[in-house]
């Protein structure tokens, strides 16, 4: 059946923009996302900032980056990792030691017991593909080994350190790979809640350590997430010199706009009271108080 | 005095393929410089990836990502920065704790200094803006302070590199950002190797931490810089399970690639004697063999 629309005089699609106003351009929605300048409490107001007139198509497509935990069951297919992995090559590696890898597991059964290990993230059973990125020093080792030389300098901090910081700059350009392919993800730190199950799950030798994991699919249109909002610009970007005092007006200001955000989430609290809870002890941290131990038991030595 | 032409049939201005072949495609040839496949022992031949049919515009610019150590006089606008920020922000943070921070310099004299510290980098001095991003945990432990609030979880070995990993993925976004706005950039891990000296340069508080520096300008195109080929995907990318074995044969290919590279470069030696040197001990760490006290003399304990 065919709806005839009433006579009458057309109507505008958009509204117009209210006197002395001016509509806001695309960056400047993305700005306001970003910032938190989209809550109730601020809802109008023109986001001031200079970086907006910078910001290119690429930013743009960041500014509106939101982690995705509900998934289309549509596949991820081969090409678009292979991709994926290429812009994790193509990033920054530390001398070109690339002192990272990555673990593809499509496996319903793995992801399972991965969802298990992270605390009940379903996510990881909804996403066709979860990628585990790897600390990895077993390669530049058994490089060692097959010429019989020394591998001191693997005990030490800065070279876990650096195999952390390998995986996450290259685990980063895989995700902006991946947002520009329409696919969606999150990553998730709770494979750090039990580093030895991860390992047994994913075969690792000594000497690699399960990072963090990434789910990635086709975000469901009908059940979208959120642009959460972020700190201030100006509480962690310093001139010449760090300044601590400056930021508590803005994180104060930050704070009663996530209590917002929260509340339109159905949630409650605030970001400091979040920040408290995670600094309060080792009960809060999901296991991973024992860290320490496990990177030595997995071949870290830390000295 | 201008050249005239001879008369004569019109020459193509592109070499006509040969028979059997196609002319490679823009990703195509992204993909062959990424992974060396243009070396002269390759060269001729089309590299095979599934992913090179799904390369977007922003992974054909991740691909073509290359460290510009060589920089013209012109400035980074605030703009710039600004928009690199807002980006480095809009990568998922653990927990949106957002544990990290960036300090802009732009002063020539404490550049001059970076460069010292990090060992004569003269790219430090000419780029315009050096930015240091850092693994910040005093801004939560203020927030805790404030409210007399514990905070014996962030002297665990994981809160740190739950700072350390925020700042990278950060970063990494802020360089994708970078690079969009035709601006180019490079790491410096160099800023590690004296912790305490980055510190008070940047008048860091107790808790922050220099993790690395980032030069930021504009290339110089009279003195471009190369891709530099990255190993096989086959060695990075596993499916499942994590195989160290099949490693061996990809490698000792990628090695013969690279010795070429280097050679076009009239530096001499292979890939994995590099990796080898990095290993071997501590005098190849250029002062990184004290992180460990390093981080524990800024505050954070390790436990």
């Amino acid at each position: 059946m065919t709806t005839v629309p009433p006579a009458g005089p057309a109507v505008p699609e958009e509204p117009l923009p209210a006197v002395g106003s001016s509509p806001r351009t695309d960056a400047e929605a993305l700005w306001s996302a970003r910032y938190g300048w989209d809550t109730e409490s601020r809802a109008g107001e023109s986001p001031q900032a200079p970086g907006i007139a910078a910001v290119t198509d690429v930013i743009a497509s960041q500014l509106a980056h939101r982690s995705v935990r509900r998934f289309l069951p549509d596949d991820v297919t081969d090409a678009q990792v292979s991709a994926m992995v290429a812009a994790a090559q193509s990033a920054s590696s530390s001398s070109n030691l690339q002192v990272w890898s990555v673990v593809e597991v499509r496996d319903p059964q793995t992801r399972a017991q991965f969802a298990d290990l992270a605390g009940d993230q379903r996510q990881i059973m909804a996403a066709p593909v979860f990628l585990v990125w790897i600390a990895d020093l077993a390669r530049a080792y058994q490089i060692a080994a097959d010429a019989q030389a020394p591998t001191e300098g693997g005990e030490y901090v800065e070279t876990m350190l650096v195999a952390f910081l390998d995986a996450a700059i290259a685990a980063q350009n895989a995700a902006v790979a991946a947002e520009s392919m329409g696919l969606g993800l999150v990553y998730v730190g709770g494979v750090r809640n039990d580093p030895a199950w991860a390992a047994a799950l994913l075969g690792l030798p000594q000497r690699t350590f399960a990072a963090f994991g990434m789910c990635v699919g086709h975000p469901d249109p009908a059940r979208p997430s959120r642009v959460k909002p972020r700190l201030p610009q100006e509480v962690v970007w310093h001139r010449e010199r760090y300044d601590l005092a400056g930021q508590s007006a803005p994180i104060a200001d930050y704070d009663a706009r996530m209590a917002e955000f929260y509340a339109g989430q159905s949630m409650a609290g605030r970001w400091t009271a979040r920040i408290k809870a995670r600094l309060s002890g080792p009960a809060a941290m999901s296991g991973r108080e024992t860290m320490k131990r496990s990177l030595q038991e997995r071949g870290f030595e830390l000295r």
